[in-house]
């Protein structure tokens, strides 16, 4: 029976311009994932750790993904998914995207490629589904094709990976907290105003033009939101002195990871990156929550075999 | 007294989904002016040739632009503009940014380029301010800096100069229909929702990343409109069927240049924007009205010096 070992990684959606489209991928936080194709069909979740979830295939975002994949190629084939999860769910680092990335991801790999990795990311998006009730792509595509994506398009669905400029470092700080998706969704309004929206999308060409162009001090003046993060900041405490702290001691950029409460800021260089991580960690240690901070490269191939 | 004549090209502005932000150089069509570094201190027009325009320097995009730019430069210079319109006023393809980005770049050449290009910006958007009230950016830039130009932010200005893949050519049909300012700007809504906003930035970014990579595909899927386009095309005559000429000819994308009534089409290689230009005609012989069609490379460099 074929069976690998992957690392399924965390991933920063939106970052901060780029709501709902732009995402990128973590190297050092994520989970771990045995994959194994069976004699008996099916999709199974034989062992899951570290976390609370379900392990009844269809109610688990790993299980559903798999399966859309398996329904899609058509040949009955048997699947064991065992779960190991690091990343804790709710976090705001594409929790449920590392998993369900990650076990269609291993499938692929184990079934030789049969699928792009634009396909993978339609199945991943299943799982997200089941997670969230939306099936956004700004998580799995990051965790699928590494680097920093871009969602182009839902309809039809159209992902491109874009060029990663090798100095940037991610510094994120998960609040402990629980913030009901209910209510991050329901901060947000449904309409803009017409300049809002030319500033942001001001912002998201900057940002990309950055990356390709490795011009660091335009991707930090393009890492702004004027929409979101104005509104959903609220549900996060410490918010606006993390994101002071991080500015104060060169970070790029800083905003809320995916819809939080996890925070994000952005450097060039590693020396950079760990005197945010500590200038933030002094801001939080006043609070008497639990929190975990992730320094991390920019982890430029996704989903990856380990052991 | 030191003098040089230039070419001030035209420019189309927003390329449907950069409403405001992004726009290109065109090579073919552009004015002629003569500036002239004066002993008498003071901006003058000298001349004006090829349209009804105001001769009175406080009254002139080139003028106003260019006492801007003395006004910081502070010692007492004379500058003798003569403007040599071939671009029609009110055609949607930068006729005002021209003079004014003209102007500007001129006198900062004969005085030894005390100016950045991003400064030259500046002064030559106090010229679109009095040609339509609105200081905008997105004509005087590529007309200044050539190539594709991305107006990140207005406060403050940061204006990028985007990579230019060699192969794109743009074919323009200018109807000479008056579009009152007025009406082009009172069809275009205030607010927009949540879901058109984050489609249209998904689109900015997949025409940036286009661009840089080369990607004409890409390209031409994020040529697309969904705010502006649908509301101000119904006083485009024709508008649906030129695009759907364009289209079926082979362009990668076609829409609104600047806030029309000029119509732009972008394609890959010259043989095909020929064609593009062919359907394009044939759709507007049918019509009666007046109209020009114009076929140009991408300008890289924006203003020059000719003869």
């Amino acid at each position: 029976m074929k069976s690998i070992k992957i690392f399924a990684p965390a991933t920063v959606a939106n970052l901060s311009c780029g709501f709902d489209v732009l995402g990128c991928c973590l190297d050092t936080v994520g989970d771990e994932m045995v994959i194994t194709l069976t004699q008996e069909p099916g999709v199974r979740i034989t062992k899951l750790e570290g976390a609370d979830l379900p392990m009844e295939t269809h109610k688990n975002v790993a299980g559903v993904a798999v399966e859309a994949l398996l329904e899609k190629y058509g040949k009955s084939i048997g699947v064991a998914i065992e779960i190991y999860k690091k990343i804790k769910a709710g976090s705001g680092i594409g929790s449920s995207a590392a998993s369900s990335a990650g076990a269609v991801w291993a499938v692929n790999h184990l079934l030789d490629k049969p699928f792009t990795p634009q396909e993978l990311v339609g199945f991943a998006m299943v799982g997200e589904k089941l997670a969230s009730g939306n099936a956004h792509a700004d998580n799995v595509a990051p965790a699928l094709l590494g680097g920093f994506t871009l969602v182009r398009s839902y309809t039809p669905l159209d992902v491109i990976k874009l060029h990663t400029p090798k100095d940037l470092v991610m510094t994120v700080i998960h609040p402990q907290i629980e913030v009901k998706t209910s209510d991050a969704r329901s901060v947000i309004k449904q309409k803009v105003t017409l300049q809002q929206a030319i500033h942001q999308w001001g912002n998201v060409g900057g940002l990309i033009s950055g990356l390709y162009t490795e011009d660091y001090e335009l991707i930090g003046r393009s890492l702004e939101d004027v929409i979101i993060e104005p509104l959903r900041s609220i549900l996060i405490p410490e918010f606006k002195n993390v994101k002071e702290a991080a500015m104060t001691h060169g970070a790029l950029g800083c905003g809320i990871s995916g819809s939080g409460p996890s925070i994000f800021a952005l450097s060039k260089g590693m020396d950079t990156a760990t005197k945010v991580a500590d200038a933030i960690r002094k801001v939080y240690n006043t609070t008497g929550l639990d929190f975990d901070i992730h320094t991390s490269i920019i982890n430029n191939y996704g989903v990856k075999i380990i052991d």
